[in-house]
Parts: C-alpha cells; structure tokens; sequence
C-alpha cells in the first residue's frame, strides 16, 4: 500500500499514514486540558500536529520512534498542521522500516565521506594532509549520520557530511578563480570547521539532535574545535603555523563577534570559509521554503533569515 | 632604457622614471611652508610621494598626466614614499606612452565584453536577455574603462569589467551547486549591479575617477541603476515581474540598511549575488594588500577591510 | 432608532448594532476548537471581537462587509473587546449605508485634493509645478481614498490627503520662519513623498487595505516612487535638477537606513520634509491613544510609539 | 576706511583689518617650532588663521580681544584659512568698538526677550505662567548675551534667545494645527528646555563661551534644568502636576538616551518639544553652511550634521 | 499542623496550604472562557497558578489577601506551577498571621537600618554625614519595609535595605584595596543611590509593589533621587561640591545611556558604586535561580540575566 | 647626586637626567625633515619627547636602554612633553642600574607569588589544586616580570602578578558576602584568566612588551588559554567538569561578545570574575590618571576609559 507522504498533503484532506515522532510536548491549554504538540516527519517533510484532550496514560508515545496516525490537514500560518485523530504505535504487522522514515541528504553518507578523503589525498601539504585525514577518521562513526544543526540549516541525517561535500565543491571553483590562496589550506577549513558539532549537540543514529551538551553550552564548537585541533595537533606533532592557521580559520569563521566569533579572518582562506558557509546554509534553507510555496507568492517572515519574507517567482 | 617599477622600490634607494600623477594636492605644513602631496602610479602600483618647499609657480604640474621624477625611497607607516628631489613633464624625446603607466585589468577589455555577451548570448528567458543586451551595449563605450570604485577594490582601468566577469565565472559554478535557481536573472544581476556606477562617477580613460557626480551622492548608483531598468524597461516593453526583480536584486545587494539596501534580497538570485560580489571584492583587496607583505609577517590595520590586520602565511 | 458606537462602549455593557468586518481570522483554540478573531468598525473606532466556537459553513461572513451583531463588552490589555452572541449579514431591510461605518479623514477628499492644487497653482517654478500637477492629477481617484498605512497613523479612508493637507500647513509656516529655502520644492516634496503608497498597498474604496503589493515588498515606496517621478519627468522633459532633487527628497524622507533611506537629506528642504512628515505622524497617533484614556493615567506600552507608555494630563 | 568682512575674502587676496581673537591656542609644529593657532571672527563671520614661528614673549595676545591683522587668504579642506603677517592689539587711535565684531542675533535681545513675555501674558494656567516668569525674570541678566551652545548652534551673543524666539513663532503654528494639545505647556517647555545652559556654561558678555562647569560635566543641562525647577517650584509652591511634567519635557527633549535623554516624551507637548528644538538647530546649521556655498556645489562633510555633504540647488 | 512550603513541592502532588494571592488577572482563555491567573506566594517562594473555569462573583479573591487553597502542582516551562482546585479567603478560625507569608530579606529590617547608621556615624566628611544622616531619617518608615525592585532583584521585604547593607560591606572591602578613593562618597553613594525608589514605586508593607508612581514614570528614581537630594542640600547647606559629587554618582550608577545614565561615572567613588550595585543584584538574582535547580543541569533562558542561561555544577 | 623624576618636571624647566627608551620611531615631518619620537621612562612615569632634526647616523639609539638626556620641558594637550636637546647613550662611568628605571608593581614579584601560591594551598578540591598550581609553576619564570597589558592597565614590571593578587583580595572579600559560589573555582579563575597573556604578547624582562605574537594576533589570550588548560587537563587527567568551567570562565571574562567573549558566564563565579577583572582595570587605571592632576580639575577625555573625563575632587 502507498502513503501518502507530508510534501503531498492538500489542505483539508484526511490522511492514513505512518511518521516519526520527532518531537513531543505535553501541554497544558488555556482551558486546563492536557495537548500533545508534536512535530511529525517522513524522509519528505516535516509537519506540526496536535492531540487534543490528550490523555498522558493512555497514550504511551516516545520520540523518534514511528506511529500510525489518521489525521486531518489543516492550516496554520499559512503552513500545514495535523489534527490527530487516532495514534498508535506500530506493530510487527506494520512492516515498516524506521529508514524510510528520515530525511536524509540526498547523497548516500558513505559516497560523500569517500569525496571528502578524496580531497584530502589530494593535498600537497604533508602537515594538512595528516591532521585533516586524523581529525575525519578519528569522527568518522559520527559524522555518517550526524546532522549539521539541531533545527536551523541541513538538520538532516548526513547533513553535517552534505554541507561539507557542497562546501568543497564552491572552494574548488573558487579556488581556481582567486588562485592565488592556499588550497589545502581552504579544504582542511571546509572539512574542520564544523567537525565539533559532533561534541556539541546528542544525535541519535537518525540525524536527529535532542539537545546540547554541556560543552557546547559552555563552550560552543568554535572553542571546542579549536581544543580538538590543539590536541590533535600535539599527538600528531603538526607544524605549528598549520595548526594555528586552522585554529584561527574555526575561531573566525562565524565572522563577527555576535555571532560568535572574536575574531575576524586575517587570511584570505579564512575569509572564503566564511562565505562559502554562509552561502550553503542559506541555499539551503531558501531551497527548503520556497519548496512549500506556489509561483508568485511570498512566504511569511522567516525567523532564520533575518524575519525576511521570501518570494517565489514564476520565472 | 629599463625603468625601475614601482612594485620593485627599495627602501632607501634613488629612482629615476616615469610615472603618472594620480592626485596632486598643494598643502601647508606645519611651517608655514607650502608642499606637494601626491599619488604617483605606474602599471605596477601606487605610491605617495611629496616635493617639500613646493612652489606652485615654477611647477606646473596636472593630475592624470606623466612627469619625469627624481626621489628617493622612504618609509611611512610600513609603506614605502617617494620624496621628489627632481620633476618635469615629460616633452616629445622621452618617448612614452601614458597606457604604458595605468594599472589595467588583467585582461583585455575588449575580451571581457565579449565574454559578458556570451554569457547574455546563452540566456534563455527573452525579457531578462533583451533588456541585458540593452543594457550592456549602451553603455558599451564607458564600460571598457571604468573602474569599479573611486579607491577600494577594482579602481583600476576596465575594473568594473573584470570585477563582473570574475563574477561570472563564480556565479556558473554556484548555479551548478545550487541548481534550482534561475541562471538567467542571476547572470543579468551580475551583469547590471554596478552598472550605474558609470552614472554615479566620472573616470576619465585611463581609469581614474575624479569625483562623485550629482546624481552619485544624491541617489547612489544602486537607485540610479534601478531608474535606469526601470526606464529601459518601459521602452523595451519587458515582462513587469522580469523588470521588477532585477530592480529588486541591484536594490538588496549590499544587503544590509547601513550599506545601502533598504531591502534585503527575497529571492535566493539575491542572496547569491550579494555574496558573490563581496567575495570579489574582498579577495581583490586582500590579493592587493598581501602581494606587498613578506612571509609570516602581518599588515597595519586596513581601513576597507573592517581595520583588520592581515597575516601572509609561509605555507 | 441611534446605535451604540463604539467609542461610547461600557464596560460588561450588551450592545446591539452594526459594524463592518475590517479583519476576520479564524484560528484554531489551543481545545482544538475553531474560533474567530474580528477587527469590527464604525465611524467612530475599531474594537476586537470573538466568536467562540465558530462553525465556518453556518456562517458566511466576509471582510469588508458590514453585520449586525449582538455582543458583550468586555476587556483584555486594557482595551474594550466584544463577546459576539449572534451576528448577521445586513438585508436590505436593515437601511443601512455603508459609508456611515467608515473611519475617514475629518475632511471631505475633494476638498482636501482642491487644497493641494492651490498650493500647487502658487509655485512659481514651472518645472516643479507641472511635475507635481501630472502626477497628483494622474493619481487623483485612488488618492480620494486611499489611506496613508495600513495599520499605523492615518490608516482611515482619505488618509494620505489628510496627511499631506496637515503637512502642508506645518511647510507653509516654516517656510515663512525658514525663508532662505525653496518654498516650491518643499510643497512638491511634502505632496508626492508617500504618493507611491498607491502602489505599495491594495486599498479598497473604503481605504481598507487588504495586503501589499510585490512592488510594496520587493522595492517599498520610497523606491517606487522615485522611479514614477523618474518616469514622469522623462515624458515631461522636466529640469534634471527638479527631478534629481524631488527624487533625493522622496529617498531621504525617512531620514536613517534602518528606516529605509539609503540617504540622508542634503537639502534643508529635505531635512524639514523629514520633521513635518514625522510631526504628522506621531502627532496622529498620540491624539488617537489619548482619546481613550481617562486624564491622570497611563497608557499601555504602545508599539508603533518606540514601545513608550503616553501620559493624559488633567492640566 | 571700510575694512573687508570675513565673509567677503577672496582666496589668495592680502587683507588688513580688525578681529576678534574668540580663540587661541600655542602649538608646536613638527620641525619644532611653536605656532599660533587661532580663530578670529567679527560680525559675519569665523576664519581661521596662523601665526608661524610664533615668539610668545614678543606677541601678547589674548582671547575676546581685538587685534588689528595684516594676512594672506589660502585655502584648507575647502574654508578660507588666514596666514598672519603682522599683529598687533588695537589702541586708543583705533577706535573700533568690540560690539561691531561680535556675530549677534539678529534681532535686538531686549526685543527678543519682550517676545517672551508676551507669550507668557497670554498663558491661562496660573501655575505654569508664574514659574516660567519667575525663571525667565531670575535669568535676564544672562539670556540678554548667552549663546544656545559653545560651538554648534546658535553659538553667537543671544543666540540663546533667538533659538527661544524661532521655537516658539513654529510652537505658534503647531498648536493650531494640532489644537487638542495645552498650548501653554508647549510654550513653557519650550521657553525652560535649554535654561540651565547658563549654568551648564561661562559665556562672556559677547557671548563667547569658554568652558563649561563643574556643574556642566557632571549633570548636563537638562538635569541641572531640572533642579532649577524643582527648587523654583517649591518656593512658588507650583501645583505638583505643572512642575513635574515641566521636568519630564526638560528630561526628554533630547529624544533618544545616547544623546542625554534617559525618558522619551509621554506628553504630545513633549514630543512636539523635541521636533521643534531639531528644526531650529538643523535649519541654523544649515543655513549657516550654504551661505558660503556656490550653487550646484556640495559642501565638505559636517560633523555636526552627522558626517552629511550638503548641496546647493540653483532652484 | 505542618503545611508545605512552595519551595518543597514536588511535581504532581496535591497541596493544601495558605498562600498570599501576590498578582491576579481574569483572563479569557481561547475557548472564550474566563480563568484566574494569579502569584502565589508564602515565605519561601513564589508560585503560578491558574484557577480554570473561573467565576468572578463567586470568587471575591483580592491581591494581597491571605487564602486557603488545594490544588496540583505540574509544571510548565520547567517551573512548578499550582492548578488549583479549591480556594477560599481565609477566616478567624484559621489562625494564620500574614507576616508569615511574606518573603522578606533574612535579615532584620531594624538591624540593617542600624548597620547603615554605623557607616554615616563612622564618617569623617561632615557634610556627606549631615546629609546622608537626614535622607535616612526622612525616609526611615517606608525604608524598613520597601523592596528594591517591583519585579526583579531584591523585589522583598526590606529588599532596599538588604541592598544598601551588602553593597556597604563590598564597599568596606574595596576601599581597603583602592585605598585613595574617598570613603565616605563612596558609602554615600551606596546608602543613597536608590533611595528615590521610594517615590518611584508604590509598595505595601509586606513589601509588594503594585504600580509606578506618575514620578516614577515621567522622571525616574535617578532623576527623583538628584531633586531630592538637591532640595535637602539646599536645606542643610551642604557643601555645594559634596552635592554636586552624591547627584553626580547617583545619575551615573546605571553607568550606560540605555540603561538610563547620561553621564558616566568621573569620579573612581562613581565608578566603584555601579559595579558594587551591579555585583549584588546579579549575585541575588543568580542565588534565587540556582536554589531551584539541580546539580548539573541548566536553567531556561532567564530574561533578567540577558536571557541567559545558568548552569549549577556539583562542584 | 640627585636626578629628577618624571613625575617631578615642571613646565618650561630644563633636565638632565637618565631614562629608559621605551619606544622609538623615527618620522618625517611636513618640513620633510626627520624627527625622533620617543618614549621615555623612568620608576615614576612616562614621558614623550622629541628629537627634532634626527640624524639616525649620528645616533645610535636603541629601545628599552638607558640614555642621558638633556631636555626643556613643554606641554601638549595637558601632558608634559620633553624636547630633547643632548642625548647619549650610558657609559660604565655613568654607574646607573636599569632596575631603577623601570616601573614595577608596588609589591616585590617572589612575595606576590607566594601570596598566590597561598590562596592554591587553601584549595579543597583536588583537581582544582593540582591544575592551578601546575599552572602557575610551569608559567613562574615569565609571571615574575609580565606586564597585565601592552599598554593599558598594569602594563608594569610584575603587573599581572599584581593585578591577580589585588583579585583575590576582592574575591576573598566577596566570597564571604555571598558565600552560595564555589571558592575554589573563583579563586582558580582569577589566577588562570589571563594567563596567556605570557603567550599573547613578547615582554623583555623589564616589562616592556614589543609586540603581540602570532599567536595572540590569530587567536588571542581567552582562546590561547583555554588551550593551554585543556592540554594541561589531558596531561595531569583533570575532572573534566573542572577544566571545562575553568575554560568556560576564561571564555566569558571578557563578558561581551564585541570585547572578545562567545560566551557570557553561566556561573556565579564566572560573573564575579567579570565584574573583580573589571574594577582592578578601571581602578588602576583611573588612579594613574588623577595621580597627574590638581584638586577640582578635570583630565583631557581619556580613551580607554570610553572617552570619559575625570574629575578629582578636593573632598
């Protein structure tokens, strides 16, 4: 039997289906009653669903784990919304693969791991070549399914993986038209910068983050990175200006103090990095809104990018 | 005979050569005694240069014309400066050509017009490549020597060419990264962002801008440019939302109010072409400021580059 | 038989009469059950309604039209709110007229637009004169009733005439006090600074608006305003430097980038063009949040004020 | 014998006549020597001047005298500049009186100060009425000369007075327009808002300032404004209510906390205050800047005017 | 018998205890339905709690009254918060004493205020001491039972007191360290700073503060505090340096123009008294937020602490 | 015999004395002629002075030396200013020592060591022990003479010890007063915060810093520290809970992101090294500032004290 998947969903229809529960919120309403406010998901899409008169006993329903629901579409600040009408866990009848059910990268975390080493072999510097190849093999069980944020750009199982593999693909375009940067120099940026996200946030095998550790509330993956390459760099006995020059291309790589970093890129690989992330995780996210939307027609404000409306043209 | 370059200057050396005077400004000094101050180039760089006890009288000296010089190599603030001992006008013996001493793009302008055309020549949208066209080639003339700034990134002769074209090539790569984006309207918002640029400044031929026009101060060249679609496009009849998005692509490309977009871009065309002219431009800058510097040594603070210090590795 | 209006509402007091619907939302109530949320209007002022428990098939209501309601006053953030007990659409038997329900300026459009034009007839240069006659004339029916805004100062039918009528006045009395400035462009800045709001808004003859234009959101008035006197002065081979500065003006009106000008005013027309507009505006809005308090009290935080809470004094 | 205005210079021109030194200042230059460094002003005007290789033991000058100067007029930064030949201070023979080489006001201070009152005759709350006379009555001794500020506007001899008089002919006008505001509160806020700048500064009788005070640094004159107000009301025993909202629109006249006001207006008197002030400061500053322009010009950037250029039209 | 304290609940237990009703608001919920809202509070903490369904003539609740509740404690946002089941005003048989429910500082008010005494009794400076001594005095009933805050730090009984007390002993122990600053200003400083929050705010004596005063609002307990100070000097001839210096710390002690401060400290006193301030309110505010927290885990973002959150180590 | 210090010169005496060269750059000057701009300092202070007409031929001058100098005293801009007239460099006859010359904190080094090594001993957490102490050994050689700045506050011989012992004075005090903090930990941060200063920046053994490192450029104090605690951690297997609060607090001194940190504290003891980093700062620097300066007089504005003027007072 084909279900319908929650990209399809029309206003208004009832639907049959199975998802994943990604996340789930017992509240209580302006009316004194217990709702369930849960955010469901297939390898789609994700849509906002509530329970009504939610009864917490009854109803035994955990995180990241899959459900049957019938539902009916409705909408909510010009997105859709589900109001459930039946829920249940699924069975041993239900022959249904948790995989089925996740959105992940549209490139298979293996292929993309094989192209990051690919440009690592690549590299000329002996010092770059053996930190960065470390530093991936050593995160290499993590980074296959890890996402690249909790719930803003690429929070998709592999998405860490897909931000850095898009990311090598603008800094090798780049890299031939201002030529004169240092390319490994700019590829060990790429591959490292985000690598802490794997200290900073709990994901489980699904790609799915449930909150932030320790470190990276008191820390962040800047500092935290920056701590790994120093260790990382001490075992391995790097050259020191390598070291350093990676360090300060995570230490910068958010650009400006307020978004996190103290400092701004002092060399022009370090300026790239910042751009060329910058440019996939808004690709990314404009890609992901405008999906949603009809030609001609603007979003509503979105909070990720800067309260902007987005508009969709027919051209 | 070999002139010495001035990119080839040694501290405290003596040089004798040609070079054309890019600004001349007739001061007092702290002593009551009048002196020059002037930017002297060749088609190797910059340099500022004084005449102490300047006489205005005897000296006849022009901007944007070549003299013959006689100094002596300084140094003022990590630069290098050339205190004048001796100065003419050149006269019919020596025997030089004024395009020999401009810094020009690295390519021909000529070549990079047709680039560009080429690049219109594969659109596929009819409105967008028609009014591109138009565009292009009225102002066909001015854009073979215009640079793209009065003193920041691309103030050389055919910069605003070079600059575009380099964005070209980068916006090719990122349509194929990010291939749900229209390519049309992206290459026509490279194409025309800056082109009222040639509105806003007045370069002579060689390159060198000599002041702000009306228009360029009481408008800008994003608003300028904008009149201008916006006027061709009513003549050449096109598509409204065609005209109406290019508008709004010059308007959101410096991106933020403080910059000068009371808007920010709403289409991911937009997005990608802020964020490739800013790479252009800040890697022209850092190429420039790098070129001059020594291995592991750091540069004073530079202004355009947000008072950034930036640091030329060994690697 | 008199109806209640709503000015005169008391609290806990049941009223019977007629509105016009100016917003109508329905949402979902955190029971689940749908609800709807009512801007409802007279002559005199607007007021928030409820329908609990609202079934969308039953009733067929629609914005802009004008019901007969019977209701509860109550209060929430310390303004009147009403509790709708039954509502109907008006028959013909009910005589009703549907302009005795609309908030408009307290002056009589036409009279307001015949006030413009004779400080249009007093200009004395002939280029700003027949640019500011073309364009009022050529706006004339929607300026009958548009209003300045949406939601802010002056959002009544006749709105932007008020607006301009008001700030004619204050011009004309500076004008004397300030009498080394250009009385004409002044005058001319003060009548076309906002007329692209005509553009930026879809607004009802009710001069109701419903939503903003794509010009509105991708470009805003500002930019398409100086793109209609841009047009404009073209077919009418207007003075370059009447246009230029008329355009200057309407780009400079709103004073700081963050408030969408890329410039500020260089002209001292344009710098009182800035302080009469912002005069009319907060003076608008501080006489509609008095109206309603009783004197020695505070209001709320008010949003569209910075925020600030207003004051009433006895004195 | 007619001597040349400051005004009147012509660039490179030799000019003999009488100044006032407002300024003076001994400095060493960087080949070691000592400079005078000095503004000179009489009725139409500032210039600046110097004296090289100033003998301080031969030269006795002094500031707020006058000195009769022999000079060559150049040019720095676009403004006149004064190259002293000779100098001497006046004697009996020269019969100059300083009252002609003061810039004033230019209306009679008597005259100025009788305009006030008036505008205090015609108040109808008792309370406001007598505090306002019984502080303009306390201060007439300093309002008759003071300035309105050390060095930006209005800083000439009654300059206080005149920006009193200018605020309060728009308050005039405003208050029609805006009829639902107390009339005398906008009277009396304008008449007390800058008061206490003759305590907050030393002027001398010509309306130079030197410094400012003790009390200047550490209050600032809008919270001595309002001591002076709290002490005045309770010695008159001023109705609570009049005296506290004086001090409100004192506190709050300068709008936005970084520049002195720790509270925005809550009274539309206080807000019509801030607007009022603005347009009398911004049009003084202004006018004063385009009187020494050409048409079609732009002037330097101004400090005072937020880093502004400003244009000249020929309209 | 023995009734729970608020600060012993434990997540879904019932609890019949007396509480202070400290806050009450009658609300609509969604489904057009009222219900209460309301801070309970007893000696060792506060709680929120709503009562669903709620009728206002049956229910003569008023704030702070005494009232017997039973109720379930669940949890919101990961605060505790009491759905209260039954409720009624406490009666003769109850024998409950209301100083029993208030949260107040732990230590006696009339020791502090002896404390204080010893510090002025202690200075040298005879006019700081007759000054300081006779604001005390004045003030002396509200100050044993204020609060410092209506909301924020030290927002209990004899909360002002406790203020002043600790700040004194920080006080005490850095002028030992910088040892020439001026100990008695410095203690002056402390002891006054806030005293004008007893104009600015209207509170009980069980130290609940219910509103702003109009002072409060129009002026600020800065600016209050400078008149007051002003007029007492004024009345025991003080030095006028002396209350220059105390007027001058008090309106520099928010140290920031946004914060409300014009001026910033010039005097070390000054500078030492904003962060003796800011040390103890933040020190209060992160106790209060901590005691509720277990080991290792973070608290939400808090408002008051520039939404951060706090984290409780078990070290 | 007896030299004049520094701090002793009076205006327009002339000197001869001995000092160190603290810096030393050689200018042009507007005459073109070169001139020598140097700082010169002995135990009591700082002092410019100028070379005019320098000959670097004839001089052989080299920084952190000891000349004898015969000077005339001047002013400029409220400070003294040396205009040198004989200058040479010592000579064995001269029987000067360099430790006389050189400006130290006012506690010998080994005691201030000691005193800290004090507050470690008192430690009751084990690895919060072991970590500082390692720390504070393996950094003893350069601890005993760093400077706390390159130029700012404490930038003395010894001054980071001094302005760590000064810390745990306030800290002491303070963790009695608000005695819920961990001791340790405070104390631990305090000592740790800024010790990578010995790696940010290049001091000679007199406490005259050169220049900033790589390393403190690329990276900074905060981060570079942070990785030297967390190697150090990792070598002597600190509790990892230890290491990251120490590291969080290191991150987060600095308070804001704009002035270097991430992150603000999430714990107390972070925020109290915060405010006890910042009161030694401002206290030192602004007793070195009224040092200078007669009673009821105010200093020029002073930049690292935001621009601010000091007042002393007589008090």
């Amino acid at each position: 039997m084909e279900y319908k998947k929650i990209k399809d969903f029309d206003l208004n229809e009832r639907v049959d289906s199975f998802f994943i529960i990604k996340e789930l919120d017992v509240r209580t309403a302006s009316n004194g009653k217990k709702f369930a406010d849960l955010t469901l998901s297939d390898d789609s899409g994700d849509i906002n669903a509530k329970i009504w008169d939610f009864n917490e006993e009854k109803n035994d329903l955990n995180e990241n784990t899959i459900v049957k629901i019938r539902g009916d579409v409705s909408e909510w600040q010009g997105k859709h919304q589900l109001k459930i009408i039946r829920i249940r866990n699924i069975n041993d009848d239900d022959d249904v693969n948790i995989n089925d059910f996740v959105q992940s990268a549209p490139l298979e975390s293996e292929d993309m791991y094989e192209t990051i080493l690919k440009y690592i072999d690549d590299m000329e510097n002996e010092d770059i070549k053996k930190l960065t190849q470390y530093m991936i093999e050593e995160n290499k069980e993590k980074l296959l399914y890890y996402p690249a944020a909790k719930s803003n750009h690429h929070s998709i199982k592999g998405g860490l993986l897909y931000h850095i593999v898009r990311m090598l693909y603008t800094g090798e375009s780049l890299a031939k038209i201002y030529d004169y940067i240092n390319k490994d120099l700019l590829y060990a940026g790429i591959i490292l910068h985000d690598m802490a996200k794997l200290d900073e946030m709990n994901s489980n095998e699904l790609g799915i983050v449930s909150e932030y550790t320790d470190e990276g509330q008191l820390l962040g993956h800047l500092i935290q990175g920056i701590k790994n390459i120093s260790r990382a760099s001490e075992k391995l006995e790097i050259d020191s200006e390598v070291s350093l020059l990676i360090e300060h291309m995570i230490l910068s790589h958010h650009y400006n103090p307020e978004w996190g970093s103290p400092k701004k890129p002092m060399i022009p690989e370090g300026e790239l990095l910042h751009y060329i992330d910058n440019i996939d995780a808004k690709m990314y996210d404009m890609e992901k809104e405008l999906k949603e939307l009809e030609d001609n027609e603007f979003t509503a404000s979105i909070w990720t990018l800067d309260r902007r409306r987005l508009y969709k043209s027919s051209l």
